[in-house]
């Protein structure tokens, strides 16, 4: 018998060789239907294979990112059997699993590939899924491995094995399809119920220009019809709300090509949906008791030398400049900054917990290719601040950093968000975690009170902490349900020792503090990017660069325009006038498309009455009101940043 | 007869051959005794220089910078004839003013002069002064020159002499002293009326440390000894108001070694004072219709080949860092940034005056040696904006931006401040100015006009604008009497084509517009330690990083004091509690030492009357008010930025 550890840390103990899939079984068809790998001992297996010894056992289903990875890598071979079915003597280079979904590089010779052909793969693949094929592993000897590819004729997976050692080759066959693969793989074809292949492109062989092109197929797939179909629409809709596409619409920013890759402008509107979040934080943190502090952006060697970011996180840094024989950096992060001013002046317990907060501006170096509108830039203006404490503060800020979060994501109606909280691994201590046993254990205990007791949504990831302490790594959907990796929370023990920062405690001796890394609203570029898609450009009025535009109905009206103006500026409310001689519904129209929030339309009924005609954005009339009135209403609506 | 053209257009014909002095005389005796030297022609002259053809005539007096630096040179020399009398065998090498007063570098062998010295040597001056000895020019021929000081055995005179032609080399004697010298000289040693000797360094000769090391003497001297004794004490109390100090004593700002020198780090003390100005400026320029931007630090280098900016103002950045090839640069300004802003969208000339601000963090590098606290740094935080307009709108703007410095000066108490207009020379088009002749013309009229028109005290420099267009420096001085120069003032023509600026003007074709830039604040860095010495450190209330410190008298009196804190934490008021068991008298003078502005004492009577003690800083006791009360007048002063 072996003992098999449940994640709820139950123990139950079943027959060697048993499978996850037997397990799942045991406990329910139901369940059973659903798994479609497993975790065992920390590694991803196929859900079928035997157990034979004392494990930890997690069932993967499609609601875990494992699931879902192994899920598209099994339709990559689907796809692959499809495509050797139709045009015979393709060969097969890669084809993992992606973000959302999988693709697979295959040399077609001289043929090219239409959508037609698309169209037609799909067919097939969804024919083949419903033979249910079982997906077959089998360990296989390097020699005969070779002798199978060289048969197959198949210079690829020949290239391939020349990397592999005998004793690591598996074989993965379903139907009339094999391919070399360490897998896992679901259990069979069937599970695979809804699928799309979305992409044709070209890719060099191994990302070399000067190899042969190879072509890329992507593709999409899913459990069940209907989150294709919620997919597709999401797509659909994401397309829509391309923030680069509204970016430039709405004038929120732009890209330069004599500036640089990577380095976005903030025009003027995006600059004041940027100023509206620095207040918000700005707001938040002043109530929470951080002190502000401005740095500069750069800084010599030696700074991050100390820090160790030089010379492991040079890579993502740009080059230095060498000046008078020193090499200075733009600077990646706050943190190193904000330690020297916490050293800059003595310090107390009294002064404890010190928390140091800037919108500080970043500069890091990603790939030309990775470049990606707002998403993925060089210039990051970072939500940053870190707290300096006691062990015994610790559980109290952190606690009230997540209740940052979880305020933040209340005035952004963002409703769906994990928190992956990554732990270190005991086994680790010393080489790839810093060796505190008890901080380790104390801190992450901690770290998961707080999102317990808070009720915060979260998933353990083991072994993916920080060097210097357990990290959070926050996750969040927009309405349209698109995914988002927002921001990061960590808590650090190595840095307070690296720079000898220092307190005198209550015993009049000296202490490192403990550090919190947090930076709830990440950075604008990504949170502006992410709001521009979640709100679809209709920012909400707080945000809105333009909060109403008073619409005259004719030339005549002006006069009453400016004065509605002039109120509306004093109450600090940022309004225009459309004051071109254009017909009224032509203004709305155009307003609308503006995504402004308000329109106040103003004719002879309006002034006669003093009042305004107020329309909502995307949702018409709201008749009319007295100017006062309004303004009362919209400065509530504003000072308390309401979504709608 | 010749032809004399006054500073204010006036012509009158004089005897050829005829003096500046002569013509001072001419008009009154008390003007002669005042005038040091003269402008003839742009040039500055002795004022005893005969005048032999049609010139224009400037007399300068101390109130002229050229007249200080001319009677500060006189006195160099005034200085070498004492030092000569009392060390003979002294050689000497150059001797020029500075900006407060004057050196002279010399040799004196193995002798080492000491305060004592100094004092000595004060007394001698003093008595070679009261003898009114004349600055006589000489023009004296290359070979008799040689001879001359071949003779005195003076081998740092023959090495001026090598770089001067026949034909330009004049000697100046006063009394037993002559000196090799272009001049100009004041016309007597009796001008002379007030001086100090303030300091002996060492100084390599021709600055190579290679070089033997030269003894260097500085002083100061003044027509009368009221403006000696202004001068001593205004020194004195500069350097109590050192910023450097100040800036320590009030956790302002700080350097580090491992960020780099000119480099300020921000406190937490400091950063409120620097968001409370961009805050200002905030306000000031959304009331005057600008729109705020944001810029990255960094561009490639094409963008300042464009601007110019590359490679002439190269020595004044900061190296490239190289990246896939391309060279990107710290920027060192900001408005090539701001000028990609507004090309990027079109513009008509219903979008101008089109006004773009930024307090935007630019990067100079200056030599490590001059670098100086606040004063001098590499980093720079700058009030920015640039104007686009038309030339109709010129005008409107020019005055609009003219206005918002005396604004800002009126909310500062900077009473006494002077722009110095730099304005083209005709003769210069095409190669030192921009070739618009009609464009000088108009804006420096216009600029000219503006400040007739508003009463603002400037002079006017000719030969000294940008390439681009006319230029104002503005200069301000301190309570204690102190210059600073705050910022320029810029109009620009040509950057505008550089860039390809465009806009459609009502006749539906493009036009280059007209750019002025401007940053009435200057920098945070500069303007915070001007700021410094001008309060010593007692900001206003609406800049005091805390402006309130309540005083329990004692522990009994915590919760009252708690209580007080929360309102004027409601009402958005910087305060806190001293709770230290402290004695009151020990607290009210260690929160004075802090330029606290009010201090709260509450004790006893305070609860039972519920009120507070109110104590303004460096005034004392208020008497006691209800708290109400009390924040009512504090919301008024910080809104109003009373200056007390």
């Amino acid at each position: 018998m072996i003992k098999i550890t449940f994640p709820d840390g139950a123990i139950r103990e079943y027959q060697a060789g048993t499978s996850a899939m037997d397990i799942a079984r045991s406990i329910s068809e139901g369940l059973a239907k659903k798994v479609l790998a497993a975790s065992v001992n920390g590694q991803v297996w196929d859900a079928s294979r035997p157990i034979y010894e004392d494990s930890t056992l997690k069932l993967l289903t499609w609601d875990d990112n494992e699931g879902k990875s192994t899920f598209w890598h099994s339709t990559a071979h689907l796809m692959a059997e499809a495509v050797e079915s139709i045009f015979p003597g393709v060969k097969f280079w890669v084809g993992p699993p992606v973000e959302n979904g999988f693709y697979y590089d295959m040399d077609l010779g001289d043929r090219h590939i239409s959508e037609e052909d698309l169209r037609k793969l799909e067919v097939k693949m969804a024919e083949l899924a419903k033979q249910n094929n079982v997906y077959l592993r089998k360990e296989v000897p390097k020699a005969e491995a070779i002798e199978y590819f060289k048969e197959k004729n198949d210079p690829y997976k020949l290239d391939l094995l020349q990397g592999l050692n005998d004793g690591e080759i598996t074989f993965y066959t379903q139907g009339n399809f094999t391919d070399l693969c360490r897998g896992p793989h679901i259990p069979n074809t069937g599970f695979i119920k809804a699928l799309k292949l979305t992409n044709i492109a070209g890719a060099y062989w191994k990302g070399d220009e000067k190899n042969k092109q190879l072509t890329r197929i992507y593709g999409v797939s899913f459990p069940n019809q209907k989150l294709l179909d919620d997919y597709l629409t999401m797509l659909e809709e994401a397309k829509k709300r391309d923030h680069r596409k509204l970016g430039k619409e709405l004038g929120i920013f732009t890209f330069d090509d004599e500036v640089g890759p990577g380095l976005p402008l903030w025009l003027p509107n995006g600059s004041i949906v940027i100023e509206e979040l620095e207040k918000l934080a700005k707001e938040t943190e002043e109530d929470a008791g951080y002190k502000r502090v401005v740095t500069p952006h750069i800084a010599k060697e030696s700074l991050y030398l100390t820090s160790g970011h030089l010379p492991y996180y040079q890579e993502s840094m740009y080059p230095p400049m060498e000046l008078d024989g020193t090499k200075y950096y733009l600077k990646a992060m706050n943190c190193p900054h904000h330690h020297k001013i916490f050293a800059a002046e003595p310090k107390s317990y009294k002064d404890l917990p010190y928390r140091l907060a800037e919108y500080g501006t970043c500069y890091r170096f990603e790939q030309s290719g990775e470049l990606f509108g707002l998403m993925r830039v060089r210039c990051l203006h970072m939500n940053d601040a870190h707290i300096y404490c006691t062990k015994e503060q610790f559980f109290d800020e952190f606690k009230s950093v997540n209740e940052m979060y979880l305020k933040y994501f209340k005035i952004f109606g963002i409703d769906k968000f994990v928190m992956r909280l990554s732990l270190h691994d005991p086994k680790k201590l010393g080489q790839k975690y810093v060796n505190e046993p008890e901080l380790w254990k104390e801190t992450e205990s901690l770290v998961r009170d707080v999102l317990i007791k808070t009720g915060t949504p979260f998933v353990e990831v083991p072994d993916e902490a920080a060097f210097y302490g357990p990290k959070i790594d926050v996750q969040i959907w927009s309405t349209i349900g698109r995914e988002f990796t927002l921001a990061t929370n960590q808590v650090d023990f190595a840095q307070g020792r690296r720079f000898k920062l220092e307190f005198t405690n209550k015993e009049n001796s000296s202490e490192t503090p403990l550090i919190i890394h947090r930076a709830p609203l990440g950075t604008h570029e990504r949170f502006v990017g992410f709001l521009l898609e979640h709100y679809s450009g209709k920012f909400p009025v707080w945000l809105a660069p333009t909060q109403v535009k008073i619409l005259p109905i004719s030339d005549k009206f002006l006069p009453y325009a400016q004065n509605i103006l002039q109120s509306l500026k004093k109450a600090d409310i940022r309004a225009e006038i459309d004051d071109r001689s254009e017909k009224i519904g032509k203004k709305i129209r155009e307003t609308e498309l503006m995504k402004i929030p308000y329109m106040l339309v103003v004719g002879e009924k309006e002034v006669n009455e003093n009042q305004v005609s107020v329309r909502r954005q995307s949702k018409g009339d709201l008749g009319a009101q007295s100017v006062d009135q309004f303004i009362a209403q919209l400065e509530t609506e504003i000072s308390n940043r309401a979504s709608e």
